[in-house]
């Protein structure tokens, strides 16, 4: 099932995404739940309350896709370096050189936070704050969305607690983060964690097992496949839930594969104008312009 | 003014602290409002509307202080290693020996968070996660709490975005955040983030000048003035707005001072039984029990 988060001649709506993707059968929720987007139905599912009733089908074409989850109740929990040849791009960049954070292949999960507010929709502009920073990156991320919540989850149970997956765009300003030395700043400026197009259930993709891509301006940049994390989805909720309880619509961008900007000699830094297009089989297709 | 929220007869009330700090003037919030605690004033006065009627006065020694904001709507801003001296006993304590995280003094703010579900009350117990971690660590923080919010603020308007004050323990599983690089994990543990006594507006103290102290087991262990931050508040706030619209509520907590527990040879890590007290002149005094 795809739950998609969206705006009917302006107000916010919650529906399910037909199989075509042609059409969305909007939910029968009150607006403040339909405000929080599809976190409104997994936190009902977790209350093992029902699914509520669905309107007559409205074309995908006559509605405007938000965010699937437009304002997370706390920072979203992402993942640094999680690839292996990403993890060895990013050292070569020379960004560790001052940082040190860790070598190239970090020996347990590197976990950092971006602000709630810094999420945008499938289609929203990537603003580059040029006053502040221009050395703005993209990272395709395989993004989890637990559903049933919990404390020192074991990794054999851990996929019990994955709700479903979405596509995350953990876009980053470089020389913020470095000079910065703890993450939290270069990753969470206005605008820089697209996702969407909506939130699939894990019983109709396993983002265990699936390929993420990312095109700037139609060329292909990043394209890897789950499997490869370094930390694998059980591993990252394990670590996570050690100490911290998790929450149902808890969300955690799993880290980013090679291929980003600062991989490149000179960096690819996005640039007002370029297109940003991320693919998750399974999932679907989020394309952010920059401007 | 004071702004506490705490529980009377088990519910959730918000109060005005008298000025001989034996009882509170309860304000006549909804309970959806109570239940926000102090950060439905803040909002309030953020959107200009009027402070809300007050009922007849309670006891203090009646009542049960919480966390003035028990639940903040996004995860805690915390800033790392803004006092000289605690930068140099974090870096003599060998912590940096492996993260290489900047050396001595910060040339910038490092910026941080802790999730908001870590926050407890002025007198909770910290509990040790025992089989998780036992290198838990006390950080006395005087505490920003935003009122009116903004992006791009600068330096010399930063304090009328400042509604006021409070104290927080930033407390620190000192292996997990040396492990894991980012320090998120190691700093959100559940009962990581005690809060208050209250709020404080900063008309009543200024927390640019003020006294921070923390004592375990009544023996002194930080003892500093705000005077000595590396990154004073309005530069803290500058930095953060860079990029980041800050919102009415938002916490910044600024740093800790020399005296923490892994500054100790050997370490001087919080045990069960262990009774933590902090106070900042001005604001008032939190002492919670280690279980």
């Amino acid at each position: 099932m795809k739950i998609a988060a969206y705006l009917d001649r302006g107000q916010p709506r919650v529906g399910i995404v037909a199989s075509d993707l042609q059409s969305v059968l909007p939910l029968d929720l009150p607006p403040e739940a339909a405000a929080l987007g599809a976190l409104a139905v997994v936190e009902l599912q977790a209350q093992g309350r029902p699914m509520p009733a669905t309107g007559a089908p409205v074309a995908i074409d006559a509605i405007q896709l938000t965010a699937p989850i437009p304002r997370p109740r706390r920072n979203i929990f992402c993942v640094g370096k999680n690839y292996h040849a990403h993890a060895k791009e990013f050292a070569g960049s020379g960004f560790d050189s001052s940082a040190k954070a860790g070598g190239d292949i970090p020996s347990v999960p590197i976990f950092f936070t971006k602000v709630p507010e810094s999420v945008i929709g499938p289609t929203d502009a990537i603003v580059v704050p040029k006053e502040v920073s221009t050395a703005i990156d993209y990272e395709v991320e395989l993004t989890v969305i637990i559903g049933k919540g919990g404390k020192g989850i074991r990794k054999q149970d851990a996929l019990s607690h994955v709700w479903g997956y979405t596509v995350v765009n953990d876009v980053t300003a470089r020389d913020w983060q470095q000079r910065h030395l703890q993450w939290l700043l270069g990753k969470s400026f206005d605008t820089f964690c697209p996702m969407g197009p909506w939130l699939v259930t894990a019983d109709e993709c396993d983002g265990t097992n699936t390929r993420v891509r990312t095109w700037v301006n139609g060329e292909l940049r990043q394209d890897a496949v789950t499997p490869d994390l370094i930390f694998d989805v059980p591993t990252l909720i394990e670590t996570l839930s050690a100490g911290i309880t998790l929450y149902p619509g808890d969300i955690i961008a799993t880290g980013t594969p090679v291929g980003v900007g600062i991989g490149f000699k000179p960096p690819k830094y996005l640039q007002p104008g370029d297109v940003v297009k991320m693919e998750i089989d399974g999932i679907g297709v989020i394309e952010n312009p920059v401007r």
